[in-house]
């Protein structure tokens, strides 16, 4: 029975069983990798059960005075993990994500896609192994971070390509989540944080999208359309962060969006200046989804848990992946602190009486 | 006559009257506003002329003791100067080409396109007005550095649009140069030097692009192909910068690719960790344009005259235009350090004899 967390928005239930994935519970995918964090899951209905596509971020065991990592390397086809020592003149350590040596960059993990299942949604068994791993070039240094949106018979995965040339949103789709068809490149680097409508809207296929920008601008959400899912044009740019609020610094989707009488209720994540991660939504125009109706003044799902706000990145929700359940309850699945994946419900009707007209 | 330029490499002849076009040549768009620069043109043939799409850049005329620029106002539909304060709290400045006031970034000008004409392709007269300006919430603080690909009737301009969402790639046409069409955001922030392919391969339209990242990777030239010239999809890295030559730091394609027997010939700009813009190329596969079959070891134009060694960018050269002239003669036009055009020849048979394999 989920209850009411204190201190947290009354219209979010987190789950008692929280969190619902840790680490600890992960097999890793060879003998001498250690897994790190399983988080921000993509999520779907699968033959009756609950499915979760999660991210599990690894890196070999480690050695003292090293720093591991892995990465597919080209030449052999094999994931390979890396030891440079500590004290290595070229090495450069300045973030815990990343490390540059021989003036190359490398991640500090590298992470696949695992299949869990749960019959009720909220005790789930994860797979022994992999189920999607990294296999091109642009997936060198691991995928991450999956959506999935069901359109007819195939679920399709939307997730970020990371490689020395970039993060970039490639596409992939299968049937049964054992066997997966690559579809490639959708939208070039920077760009992560992409999932597409359930339906097409005047025989248009629409996706939100998340440039990461370098140059004017902040990370924002923006939309875009495609008649074949695989080439993507009309870019507009949809909602951006807002100074001194709860979505201050950056602002990305999280699971496809639901049809609603209202209109479309997409929720998103956004980080403020603490780097502290909520979810809030907005709504949007059924036949002109570039049209933004109403979003939250306020997040209504926050890290307010000890789970939540101690991890590899305190402070983090970042919701990917959804259910509905019957005609008024979402089952949110999120990662916490982008180590563990955690689980809450909220009610659509309260969630839309909650955002302000724009 | 041209002649060859000493130092120069001496496949390349520089015009004798560069610079062809400079900012004190060009009357701005409107009295209170000035001149800064005119560089980086996209270049075709049209009705018997040889005829340079030339960006302007303009801001408003300079008043003591302030900062000037000037942006399009969506809500009055017409650019306006915005003069701050050199001493005001709320400014900070950092780079000749940007400023930061209350917490917002602009531009220390405002570009738009200006047609000029030669019947020769040497000497040439530039519009009294501005024939394309910055007129969509996109493109509030200016269009930029086009490059024109002619199909059928109609030729395509794709430019940078800059506006506080970032640089993105737009799209539009014309057949007479007086009226253009606009067709969208073909390529999503961050973005630019685009330039489309004269002719389908296997029934699909190609462009290069230039993703400008933030996280991961370096400024690279990738491909992307379309069937409508609207929807972009199959993003494919081409080529990157080389540690410690002369495109060590970023590259990025000039004018539309010219198909030889050998190949598709593709000059492109890079810069060197000394921020030098010089001009080299590569060979593409003719049906297979991610096949790079060779590549300039050292760069063929390159910024050795002073109207390119001094200037609002010092030691530039930017190559964004061409004209094929006969059978082996490219005429080659370009920015020179940022703020005047300039053109030159080269001989396409030896271009590609100074390429090395791949």
């Amino acid at each position: 029975m989920p209850f009411a967390v204190p201190g947290a928005s009354p219209m979010i239930k987190k789950f008692s069983n929280n969190p619902i994935l840790r680490p600890e519970e992960v097999i890793p995918s060879r003998p001498d990798f250690e897994v790190l964090a399983v988080f921000n899951p993509g999520a779907t209905i699968h033959a009756g059960d609950v499915l979760l596509l999660a991210r599990v971020a690894e890196r070999p065991l480690p050695k003292p005075g090293h720093v591991a990592t892995a990465f597919l390397n080209l030449e052999s086809g094999k994931i390979e993990p890396l030891y440079v020592p500590l004290d290595d003149p070229d090495l450069e350590m300045n973030d815990p994500r990343v490390f540059r040596y021989q003036e190359r960059d490398y991640l500090t993990s590298i992470s696949h896609f695992r299949v869990a299942r749960s019959t009720e949604g909220r005790k789930f068994e994860i797979a022994e192994g992999p189920s999607y791993l990294p296999a091109t070039a642009y997936e060198a240094f691991g995928v991450e971070d999956p959506r999935i949106t069901q359109l007819g018979d195939w679920y399709y995965l939307t997730y970020s390509a990371v490689s020395p040339m970039g993060v970039l949103t490639a596409l992939a789709r299968t049937r049964d989540f054992l066997n997966f068809e690559r579809m490639g490149n959708i939208f070039a680097p920077d760009n992560k944080d992409v999932a597409i409508f359930p339906e097409k809207i005047a025989d248009r296929y629409y996706a939100f999208h998340r440039p990461s920008l370098k140059h004017l601008g902040q990370p924002s959400m923006w939309l875009a359309s495609s008649r074949d899912l695989l080439d993507w044009g009309r870019h507009e740019f949809l909602i951006g962060p807002r100074p001194g609020k709860w979505d201050s610094q950056r602002v990305g989707c999280g699971a496809a969006p639901i049809r609603t009488q209202a209109g479309w209720l997409q929720l998103y994540h956004a980080a403020d200046e603490n780097i502290r991660y909520c979810t809030g939504a907005i709504l949007l125009d059924l036949e002109s989804p570039s049209q933004v109706l109403a979003r939250s003044e306020e997040p209504f799902l926050v890290p307010d848990q000890n789970y939540e706000c101690v991890g590899f990145m305190p402070n983090v929700v970042f919701h990917s992946g959804l259910t509905v359940n019957g005609s008024d309850e979402l089952a949110l699945y999120y990662g916490a602190a982008d180590d563990k994946i955690c689980g809450a419900t909220v009610s659509i009707s309260k969630v839309l009486a909650s955002l302000r007209e724009q």
